[in-house]
């Protein structure tokens, strides 16, 4: 079930039931940034979106929230069109998303996201949130995860096989390919050199921009094709299902 | 020219060119909110995004960013599905993808809206982004406009032709109609009464469910059907990007 | 009983009274910016301030707080003797007075405005104020209400009666004029062209000098006089009452 | 000359030439709140205008701002209509004042302040827009001082003499007075015990209650009187044109 | 007891204790700024917590807490070596500091204070803290004091007798004894002029190093000596055990 | 050289020099929590600060500023004397420092870190940092890096031989050794069971607390002893000064 999709009657008839993931709820989240010479911008929050989609027409069971498309990009922000939030205005955002579905009595809130540069301030919301109940003595109403979804068991193997050399961090083949899987006539090319990208530590844009020039880290995104973002679709949308069975089969605490 | 579904280099060469649009930029924005018995809880962010995907694919040299889905809708968050951030948030993250756009050249942030709860919150963003500029004395390098699809010229017209009585004011059949256009699979139907909604003041949330059980203000949603929905996106794609013309020719101010 | 002349006794009497308004406030609510070449820069809180004492001199049962006579006012900022609060703080501010009235028991909290560019953040507040309730899943124990000077019944009519041109937006006759009925001995007179000043967006504060260099918008305010101001008081005032009656009847919901 | 009942070219007029108090401006600042049995709600923001307009009729070389009438007064909140903002919301109510007049070109701020209780926070605002220039290792256009009333020269020694005893630190004979002196038509009357209040700490509002029934702290505010009053704003308003001169005269550094 | 040398048990069963002190804890508080040519950065906290541990050696009923280190030094930022948080910071983490040692019931908590420039700011702090509960008409659990080190009962008059002379205000001869009675090996040595520093007004860092340019204000500390330092300290470590026992007897009020 | 105890003019000319260091600082950084029923409440703050501190005693060309000794820790709150800054008051604690040092010239900031609930939320703040440069197109005049002790070469190694099984995740041997190592006296025993503590998530405080009651979380701190703290010491002295080296020697980029 796509929330935004859905009428609201649907959602709360849904999280009345007594399926066991009536009360879970899947937040796609990602980024808006550029990804090299040929990858679409949105290629961070479109990889999460596919997955949970591609999950949620396999199995209807699954709650899908809406997209949360705009990340912490700081670093790219030397490349054109990328947009960000600073990590304090993506802490109050996430926060206010997650007070909205707890208060719809979602338990258990996943967040699968596509962006590594997201993962330090997701979980430093996760602990502003739990703080509010730490600091109160109080129990929270509902738990919180975050999954990447290249930490998805067994993603992160097939992407190894799929490309051996030039996976890199950055605008890599593997996330390229799931975006032309999933819009095939959006698949780009391009020249560039050298193959494989420098790698090196990441720090504000125009740094960025000195030591990765055309925006990938350490990849070879010419590898990609749809067939093999098929292949990790298939793989990664049965494991997203499972993951967050294991999930929500987790009581809440009480006292 | 979709900014997620291309690469850097192609908004980079865009912004660099002649072109009148070159530097102006449409951003949906909307929220996902309760939209009665039957509407999409997506519907207000998905009405602009329909409008301004459609202009796009008639007129590629539009630059259209990624929807902003999750707006102001405290209102409605007694009923499921509902995601709101607080209007506090939503300065901070408007402002942020406007900083992020306007580093990138753009000088014309066009903003079409989707909710009517929205307006006065960007309109107070606005001002804070001014007011950065004001008390330093200094020149903006963008401006920003707002611009509700449904104020486009004509579409208002067009919808009080459509549906003369029981349009109201949230779940009306307009927005409805234009979902169904976009997503006729998605069509949902129900029984309500009355058929005529009530209307009054909007306040906290369970304030407004206790005036406006089913969560329409005004509206009789069933009058929608995907036909009228194009009909209102026929007009209202090309009243956009005339719109938007008009408002990339006014020239930034210089000293 | 204007509070800032009462004692606190007086107050807490009133607030246990049965009377209909015992526990509605008016907040004379306004802004410090230019009013053109002859309006006087407090023009925008010293209407709503008039108008409300006008109605308490003749009423004692209403109940007037001090005057919030600073705004949002940062597209003034380029004139002399402007004073603006940014949007973000001016909402914190706002959510205190309100947390403060509402703390001692006032339940109908009636914002007297004489500011348009006020307008937009004083709705965001109360929707930050609104979203802590919904949220919470609880119930407000006050309800809000804004109300521009001008927007009480009939007194547009009135103003459209008295200056049928060169009425205006900014350093309007009417604003004037009520402030002239005031502060007779401080009218001002200065030459000024064209006679109705040119109208345009609002922006940040260096377009607004350019557009708007004596700082008029659309009004030629030297139709204003004493007597002018005397008769929209007149009329205002007990409008105001009225109004104010009307709000206060309505109850709060409670479960 | 009062900046609210002064238009922009007369501000502007002022800024630009060059009397020793051009680039000059008071802002009286205070507190509404509980004064006890008999005293003014606005005493605190009153005494301080009063003093302050009293100056600037005696010498219109005088620029005097609107007055701040909302401080810190939470420990008042237990009693009716006391309205206080917090400290970190009075912080950015107050930079945003001080950012407003510097941005016309106004170097010497002087806050003339009525409420004990603002000093902290308003020294504290101080230092946060300062260390926006240190950390910047940037010269700031303007300075800033903060004086209470009952600090000018003189004004202590003579409340001494006026109320040997029971003068108190709230609601105290000489606040009083200064308002009884302005508004005679408001003296108010009420029996209170014991003659001379109790005093202690200062913590919330519940505990404030506790420990000062009627509010008042120290005091016995019945020997106020409209003519000593009189005599304390007649001496209190030369000296603030004193102490302003003097404080107009230090040149701000330059590198 | 210091709390970061034990575990928590201890600290578990002393709270649990019918000790006097048993909830009640002293923080030391400073800041890390610059003392002149021969005054350590340190000094400012260094002196509360040399205090405070000699309290404790003594008396181990006495719980400490770890030394707040960084305060609110925006105006030493020109020197080398100091370290500011901004006061809006600055209240934020004291606040937060207040909140965890009231979660585990410490009712009484005691700030000793080193820094003349952070009374302001913890002051505004305490209104802040307080102000959640006066807003809320609840009581809070728990009830702060400041007390800086130099005015614990006896201390100045000392200071006064063994520095007659050139004691001044800042890198004063008493505090840079009392580091050198802790840290004997640091002490330091330097040629200055005038022998007694100048005195003025403090505003932002660069301000404040035109007017001392050494750092010092109206002090000669070269009269300093581990002498003079430990009889500071046998002074104050017992006025410090006394001033807590009392501030400890307060009763929480209840209702 | 470490700051709190050195004077400014030490601090200046260390600046001013041509060591390799010169523009180099260490900052310790922990939390203050509970470390089982053996550990000492300091521990993640003082591991650090050992370490630093040795490091510098044995090549004095280091500096090292004060230890923050406050972190991200309201997973702890329900044990007795942890003391915890909400993620977003750590953010603006940890910018401030790091405006402090680099307003003084300092451009490599290398923060040694004792706390793994500190990372997300410094790595957070590091973006943070970087966004104002990046949103602004300007090239910072510092870098920053974050190392977790165990992290320094060698280090994870030595505690994998020293504590084959029962290492875990908190209130480990090797912390509680190193601490023992520097606090021989304040060596804490207590039984224990099991023997190895569970491991599982880290959520809100009540959560930990049920999960972890003693508050170890998969370890067995009694195999700790100061001769084994003293050998990870120095290890990690030596590996910490080589580490800063090569972080010292990356240029800062420039136009």
């Amino acid at each position: 079930m796509l929330i935004h999709l859905s009428s609201w009657p649907e959602i709360d008839a849904r999280l009345k039931s007594d399926h066991p993931l009536a009360r879970a709820v899947v937040v796609p989240i990602g980024s808006n940034e550029q990804h090299g010479p040929t990858g679409l911008l949105g290629t961070d929050w479109l990889c999460p979106e596919i997955i949970a989609h591609a999950a949620e027409a396999s199995d209807d069971s699954l709650t899908v929230a809406p997209t949360f498309n705009i990340g912490m990009a700081q670093h790219h922000l030397a490349f054109a069109g990328t947009i960000s939030l600073r990590p304090s205005t993506f802490m109050a955002a996430i926060s206010d998303w997650i007070s909205s579905l707890a208060r719809h009595g979602f338990e258990h809130i996943y967040f699968l996201n596509g962006h590594g540069g997201n993962v330090a301030t997701i979980e430093a919301t996760f602990s502003e949130v739990w703080a509010e109940w730490s600091f109160a003595e109080a129990r929270p109403q509902m738990t919180m995860k975050l999954r990447n979804w290249w930490d998805l068991p067994g993603v992160t193997g097939l992407c190894n096989r799929l490309f051996p050399t030039g996976h890199g961090m950055h605008a890599t083949p593997s996330e390229i390919a799931v975006t032309q899987a999933a819009y095939p006539e959006r698949v780009k090319t391009a020249a560039y050199a050298p193959q494989i990208a420098p790698v090196g530590p990441i720090r504000d844009a125009l740094d960025y921009r000195d030591r990765f020039p055309d925006g990938r880290i350490g990849s070879d995104p010419a590898q990609a094709s749809p067939a093999k973002g098929r292949e990790i679709i298939d793989l990664a949308a049965p494991a997203l299902i499972k993951d967050l069975h294991a999930f929500a089969a987790e009581p809440l605490p009480q006292d």
